[in-house]
Order: structure tokens, then C-alpha cells, then sequence
């Protein structure tokens, strides 16, 4: 019984300071960020200085180039990328634009879908029905949408109170609309952009045909002009609404281009990795502030934290700025297939997408019940003080995703920042730096830098 | 034993509708408001259609008016205003501004203190001495300190995750600085913004004079600025850096003011009082967005809430735009003499006063450990899922602090939103209705309102 009460008083000690420990260690961690953070002006240097960069583009290898100099000038074991072929998707030279044709003309706000082909070069003009589902399209059938334009207005339902819910509830119009459309015959689709916020911004993002459907060309329309386009369709005095865009993007040849990948070798376990990243290239309208710029700068920031703190990972870590997950998740792929390739051992990979906004924890993906149960025992109280102990079941993300088939054992999870004003500027040119704060980039920031070092220290399992 | 068991089935199976009755209700309030919430226009007139609305100010008199007016549109049982005296301070028409006078001259971003004194007619000009606390005014002496402009230069420190804590840490410098130093002999204060944001907005904020100290002029320097003066104090080339500044506040005879009171009376305890409040008074700088438009609106759209689910309190529920908190607090105070002189029982007040951000939870003002752990255990279950869930121990706020010394037995509670973005736009032309985000104004209202309901149910104690 003695020796029982000892046995456990010296387990209950040894927790106590291995808490202590990781407490403190968290707590510079943070202090480090705020006092002495790059995080910030390495995205102003992203968003302003290079700017947009969709994959494919001159400005993406700018980015690759300059990420790569900047993960060099930190003085990381290896830094070197990853070569894979891109989709090189364009929206053309000429410019869009997009008229309601009732009783008068209405000038609206559209921009065409990323992977969308072009109108007919003098545009594209046919009655109009509006949708709200792409179930609708069934029950109307063929006679009722052949030739005409489709019109999928389904709003953003504002009852979720994570925003990202909302956008998974409204984005099969946007994902997988045009190709089911087109089976109907449709001659074009316009989208209802995916916000809940009015204004005049169409919200681009891709769109997937099928092999066996048509490509009809198709368009996001701002919630304003969607509200007006909704609304001249209801008045009986206007039957004949139709309506014109034009739009010259185009597909050009696969284009080579490049994860970049700044690594800390592991001093216990070199071929044992932990993954954090975002993505580094953007939609061609944005600067990509929040999508993703705070992901890769973010993911960057947490490894360069532990760096210049001095701390020798047990584990390899490694900052990831992923390529072309806007529209192919290539740099994804490529990441995933050289891990299995090369039979590294990958214990977790964090992806930050979500926006640069104040961290509120991490969704862990394909996890037990008891070890997400296990994970909040252990690090909730540890990351609560830093309003990042929100520990829950989800998705890790898009980059990371294609890790789960083909490498075994690794644990995929997301970075979960505030998601209020996320879908404001998504895919939009209002996604630019100014709409960063400095102190919630910070934050995520050192919230990763946290878990990777709760995860290097304690393993995940 | 069977006995017990049924007993303990009946209690277990009774709080279980309960939390279901609650649980149901608060996802009505939130789909309510987030579906069909008047927040976000209202702030939008009150902020672009009045704006500022400093005490005693024309705009603060139209600002009261349509609060009335958009009370009684609500159809609540009872609107009211609770008139009291304000102080009247202006500053001035002539234009304030500020100059280093080193090597060249460097048009430096003032703006007088709130409360301050003018400058003399043509200005003030002195030679500078940084400081960094107001002990170093003992430390140096008078010697050290006479005939100077005092530049309190103590930034925020960054490493408070919770920026308010920053706040109250750098804030003695505004509030006290300028008094204390009159009493070394200073001529003028200089105080470097409360903020960590590097920018040429100078916040204004009160100071507060005392009694036996002289009256010098004290205004607020932009960050940018402040670091610019700073580092040409350090320079040796410049040993005789002077500062110049020159402002025409004044203070005019107190002013008629009031109090904006909306209630819906209690169908069971008409004569106790539930409240929840902000300050519709601003800096004359800003248009008050979040300082304090967010507050009072989103405190009216949460009984508005009620009152249009058809909800029928038991105790009677107010909301208080509360006049002169930014100068003066008496507004607050005359809300808790006259709550104290109609001899009210008040169970709670709920005061909003720090931004329209995403929310967190609510702070509870002198309640014991166990009440806080019970309001925890029963309520903290029942707010966490829309992120509310952060019930601490806390401040109430300025407001609502009178009714403490005034009323037995009130509850005075702060809501609690995301502190990080505050400090950006507090008290600076930047608080403007486009740096609010709807749906973190919306949020905050609903979990005012949800609190409210569980209040208004259970009792608090």
C-alpha cells in the first residue's frame, strides 16, 4: 500500500512537471510571436509585393521563389521544393461582364469560375431560370432548362454559427452545378456567390466537369446582383428576362511548378516527420490574404518560432507551402506520393485554411473518440489560456488530405481560427492584407508552434 | 432504494427538460437573430446617418431622439428617458496639430485628451523628456521635470493574449500622467496612443485632472509618431529636440443630457430588474462604431429579441443607453440613483462596452467561487456551442458599476467578445460601422439575449 501511494505520488510529480514544462515552453512560445513575430511582414511582403498568384501564373513562381530565399534566410536544415505539374487556367486578357436583359439594362458583377471556358467571343445571352437546388434540375427536366441559363440561387444559411458550414451547405451549386446543368442542356450557369455578406463582389472558385458532361461556361454573380437578377424574374411584368455575359478564360497547357518545404531535422527520429502547412498560390483576383497567405506565412511562422528559440525537435519538422489547391490539389498529391515514395514515417499534419483570424483550436481527422477525448485531457488546459483549446472531430483539409491513403499512422488535423468574416472576402479582390489583423495572425501562429511541440514531445496516440 | 431511484429518475429526468427547454429556446434567439437581426442597419443609421455624439453635443441630443423613437417602434411596455447632467468639453474649432523641432521640422498626428485643457493661444513649445511610468516623475525630480513637455512613451505589452489587460497596463499614462506630472512642474503632456497598432491615428481617451494639480494641456501622439519622437530624443546630434503642439479644446457648462431606457415589465416580479446596456455617447473623433454603437445596439437587439419571439419574462428586462461614460459616468450614475431612489430590486446588469466582436462569454463581478462554478456547470453547456461559453470571473463595467454601491444584491456582468481588434480603431476615426463585422455583432446579441432568458428563468445565485 506504501510502496502503491509513492508509485503514484512520483507519477502524479513527474506529470506535474511535465505539464509545468510544456506550459512554460508554450508561453514563450506566444511571447516570442507577439513581441518579436515576422508573421506580418512577411505577408504584407506576399500580398502587396507579389500579389496574386494562381497556379501556373509568373506571380506563383514568384512566390515559390521568394518563399524558398525567405525559408533559406531562417537557416533550416534543408529547404528545397518539390516539383509538380499544375492545371494553367486563365481568365483571359479581355474583360468580363455580365447584363440583365429586362425592360432596361442592368450592368452586374460577375467573374468567371476558376476552370470555366469562355462564352462565345461576343458573349452569351438566354433566358434565364432560377434554381435552388441541383435536385431542382430533375424535377423541371430537360424541356424546362434546355437552352437557357441557369440561375442557382441558394443563399448562404445564416443559422450555422461556423460560417464553414454554410459554405458546405451552399457550395454544391458552385462545385458541381455547371456539369450538372449541362446535362440538362442548360447553355450557361450563374452562380449566387458563396457569402452570406451583400455587396458587389462575385466570389470566384472552381468548378469540376465531369468527362461525360458538356463545359458550359459559367459565372459568379455578387449577392447584390444576384438579389436583382431574383427579383426581375418574379415580375410579371417582365417575362422575358434574359441574360448576357462574356467571359475569356481559357485552359492552356499544364505548367511546371513547385511546393516549397523548409525542414528541422528530428534529433531522435530524422525520418519521423510533422507537416504544417497551408497554400501558396491564390485565386488570380485576390491578393490571397486570407486564402491563404496566413496559411503558408502562419505555417512558416510556427516552425521559424521554434528555430530561433532554440528547440531541437525530437521529430523532423516541416513548413509546407503547398501548390494548386485552389483549382487541382497537385501540390497536395505530389507532397503525399514522395512521402510514400521516399517511406517516410509521418506522425501528424496540421493545415491551416481557414483564414488568418483568431485561433479557437484544432478539428482532428479520423481520430477516436477516446483519443480526442485523451488529446483534450491532455492538451486542452494547455492551449484554453490561449483561446486555442477548442479540440474537436473534423476535417484536416485539402493539402494535406491525399497524406491519409498513402502514407500509414498519420493523425491529419486543422487549424480552426474564428470563421465570422472568412467567406466576407473569400475568392474575392477584398481578400487582401489590410484585412489581416496582425495580433489574430500572431495568435495562429503560435498556436501551431504549440501543437507541433506538444506533439513532437508527447507522440499523438 | 426503489423509492430514491424513482425520486433521483424524476429530479434527473425534470433538469433534463429543462436544459432541452433552454437548449431549444437559445437556438431560436440565435436563428431569429441571425435570420432577421435589425442590429446591423441600426448601428449602420447611428454611425452614418448621426456619428459622433460626444456628451453634450448636438449629435448626442439626435442620437437620444432616435433611440427613443426606434424603442417605442419596438412597441416595449414602457420607453423612457432618465435626464441628467453632463459635462460639455469640445474641442475647439481650430485645428490642432504638433511639430518636432529638431534638426527640421516633422508634423507629428495629435489629438487633444479628452477633458484636457487648451494649449495657450499660439501654442506650446518645450523641450521633451521620455518617460515610461509616472514613478520616474519621483525618480527624476522636479529639477528633471520642469518646464517640459513630459512624453509618456510605456507602450502595450504585447504578450497579454487578452489586449483589454494591455490596456490596463499602459493606462495610467493618459489617465493619471498628465496630473502627475503638473505636479513636477511639467507645462504639457504627451502620451503615446493606448494601442498596439503602429499607425498615425493619436486615440483619444479622458484624462482625468486632480483637484490639487495644475491644469497643463495633454494630448494623445499617434504610435508612428511617438516612435519618430523617440528616436530623435535618442539622438545625440539632437540634444535639444523641442516638441510644439497646439490645441483649443474647452470646457463649457454642463450640459442637459439622458439616459434612453426601453423595458418589457415582468409578468411575475415587475419590480425586479434585469439590464443590459452600453453607452451611446462617443469621442467626437469617431463615429462610435464600436465604442459604444455595438454596445447599446446589440444590447436593444437583445430584448428586442425577446420581445418579438413573443417571450414573457418573469422579471422585468431594460435596455440602458447609458449617456457619458466616456467623460463623466454620469449617466451610470444617475441610472443606479434613481434604480436605488425607486426603491428597484435589480437581479443583473449586463454592460457591453468592449466592441461588436465575435463572443467568448461574460465576466461576473464579486460572485463566489461556487456561484461562478455553478453558473459554469449549468449554464456554460448550455452558451458553449455558439462560443459563448467563457463564464469568469470579472468586471461588470462602467455603466452598470454604480448600481454595486447603490442596489443590494445585483449581479454585474461584462460581456466578453473577441479582445483583439479593439485597441486597433479605440477612440480614433477608424471606429467607423465598416470595421464591424454583421455577424459578430449579431452573435453578440443573441448570446446577450440568451443570457438574459437564463437569467430571467433561473435566477442567478
Amino acid at each position: 500500500m506504501k510502496l502503491k501511494l509513492t508509485l503514484l505520488s512520483a507519477l502524479i510529480f513527474t506529470g506535474g512537471l511535465v505539464k509545468a514544462q510544456d506550459s512554460l515552453m508554450i508561453r514563450k512560445i506566444y511571447d516570442e510571436e507577439l513581441v518579436n513575430g515576422k508573421s506580418y511582414e512577411n505577408l504584407r511582403y506576399l500580398c502587396k509585393s507579389i500579389g496574386q498568384r494562381l497556379s501556373g501564373s509568373a506571380n506563383a513562381q514568384k512566390a515559390v521563389d521568394w518563399s524558398k530565399k525567405l525559408m533559406e534566410s531562417y537557416g533550416f536544415d534543408k529547404v528545397y521544393l518539390q516539383p509538380c505539374m499544375v492545371p494553367h487556367w486563365v481568365r483571359g486578357a479581355k474583360e468580363e461582364g455580365a447584363i440583365i436583359k429586362g425592360n432596361k439594362k442592368i450592368s452586374v458583377h460577375i467573374a468567371a469560375l476558376g476552370m470555366s471556358v469562355a462564352t462565345p467571343k461576343n458573349g452569351l445571352t438566354a433566358p434565364v431560370i432560377e434554381l435552388h437546388s441541383l435536385k431542382e434540375l430533375a424535377t423541371l427536366g430537360k424541356d424546362a432548362i434546355k437552352g437557357k441559363i441557369v440561375f442557382f440561387n441558394r443563399p448562404f444559411d445564416e443559422r450555422f454559427i461556423e460560417t464553414l458550414r454554410a459554405y458546405g451547405a451552399a457550395g454544391d451549386q458552385r462545385f458541381a452545378g455547371p456539369a450538372a446543368a449541362a446535362k440538362y442542356g442548360a447553355v450557361g450557369v450563374i452562380v449566387r456567390s458563396l457569402t452570406g455578406r451583400q455587396d458587389d463582389y462575385p466570389h470566384t472558385g472552381t468548378t469540376a466537369y465531369l468527362k461525360d458532361s458538356l463545359n458550359i461556361p459559367a459565372a459568379a454573380i455578387s449577392t447584390n446582383d444576384a438579389n436583382k437578377l431574383s427579383a426581375m424574374l418574379k415580375m410579371r411584368s417582365l417575362p422575358h428576362v434574359k441574360f448576357y455575359f462574356k467571359q475569356n478564360c481559357m485552359h492552356l497547357p499544364d505548367a511546371p511548378s513547385f511546393n516549397v518545404v523548409g525542414e528541422l531535422r528530428g534529433t531522435e527520429n530524422p525520418n519521423k516527420y510533422i507537416t504544417v502547412g497551408g497554400h501558396l498560390d491564390s485565386w488570380d483576383l485576390a491578393e490571397g490574404a486570407h486564402d491563404d497567405g496566413t496559411g503558408v506565412i502562419g505555417s512558416l511562422e510556427a516552425v521559424r518560432l521554434l528555430k530561433v528559440m532554440g528547440y531541437k525537435p525530437k521529430n523532423s519538422i516541416r513548413a509546407v507551402f503547398f501548390m494548386n489547391e485552389e483549382n487541382g490539389d497537385r501540390g497536395g498529391e505530389k507532397y503525399a506520393d514522395l512521402a510514400a515514395e521516399n517511406k517516410e514515417e509521418h506522425i501528424a499534419a496540421i493545415e491551416s485554411d481557414l483564414g488568418g483570424f483568431t485561433p479557437r483550436g484544432f478539428s482532428f481527422q479520423g481520430v477516436s473518440p477516446s483519443l480526442l477525448n485523451k488529446i483534450n485531457n491532455n492538451w486542452g488546459p494547455l492551449l484554453a489560456p490561449y483561446g486555442s483549446g477548442m479540440l474537436v472531430a473534423g476535417g484536416g483539409g485539402s493539402d494535406i488530405g491525399p497524406l491519409a491513403g498513402k502514407v500509414k499512422g498519420v493523425v491529419l488535423i486543422g487549424y480552426l481560427p474564428d470563421s465570422q468574416r472568412y467567406f466576407d472576402v473569400h475568392h474575392t479582390p477584398d481578400d487582401v492584407f489590410e484585412n489581416v489583423s496582425k495580433r489574430e495572425l500572431e495568435l495562429g501562429a503560435a498556436s501551431m508552434a504549440s501543437l507541433i511541440y506538444l506533439i513532437d514531445q508527447h507522440g499523438i496516440n
